[in-house]
């Protein structure tokens, strides 16, 4: 993780959380492990990162994170239904203050007309409020962008929801 | 995840699993999600990854891969009973037939005499097997590099594991 902008808004995420005593969680599919390791790429990152989830199979997102079985068949992997579902559930199976999740198209494969590969949903929870989400269609930048941007992207909602 | 040596070894362990019809799960402490984003980097990698566990705190590590608190408390979260626990806790809360785990003190903080900088152990499991685990001494080469060095150690272990 060597990527300047991710190591910044990484850094500023883990000293706005630690100063407002907040912990992070993070529930990934489609970035599978990322945004918990650039978190954690930060020197005392356990005050406020104390697990995640990387959830890359339907099973695994109900089994770690309760996200139903109906929001999957419905909606499929890739919706802010499941987004929501992933951030809640990460909230519920931890004891952070605020959860992202990240569900997307990293492509080559696996993309359609409704979803395309770069499509990407973003959800976002804290304790006490209802999870909100959100989509981006990245286009088809190729794997490693898609998932990079999606990193990017999920750093910037988590930075956002604590100056808020 | 661009170090070309790790993107390698992650395409050549998805490659093995795959014709070994293999799934495989990572249990991440000090890598902190880098040895699943490593391995779901590679286009296809959902056939052989289904989850990850990033499990930080030794709550976590409890409560997320039943590593027991009489380990934990008795040798501590960096030591090679609680990698064994953490690979044999990822295998049974997971469809996979092969687990790797890292724990370790990636620095700058949380050395001491006995468990410098650097010392990182590696767990791996397997169905039917009893689990195996290692211990390296990288020295405090700084967080980053321990933590690539604990990623590449661990796919090797991986690849080792899928060639015999």
């Amino acid at each position: 993780m060597t990527d300047p902008e991710i190591e910044m808004l990484a850094s500023s995420i883990l000293d706005m959380a630690r100063a407002h005593g907040q912990m992070i969680v993070t529930a990934e599919s489609c970035t599978g492990g990322m945004i918990a390791a650039a978190l954690t790429d930060i020197p005392g990152s356990s005050d406020v990162v104390d697990r995640g989830f990387v959830t890359y199979s339907n099973e695994a997102k109900n089994q770690m994170l309760d996200v139903s079985a109906e929001s999957l068949d419905r909606f499929g992997a890739v919706s802010e239904a499941v987004a929501k579902e992933m951030a809640y559930g990460a909230l519920v199976n931890s004891k952070a203050d605020l959860a992202i999740s990240v569900t997307g198209v990293a492509g080559p494969g696996g993309g359609s007309a409704e979803k395309p590969v770069g499509m990407v949903c973003f959800g976002l929870a804290r304790q006490g409020e209802m999870p909100i989400s959100e989509t981006v269609q990245f286009g088809d930048l190729g794997r490693a962008h898609v998932r990079t941007q999606s990193v990017r992207h999920a750093l910037k909602m988590l930075r956002s929801a604590l100056l808020s």
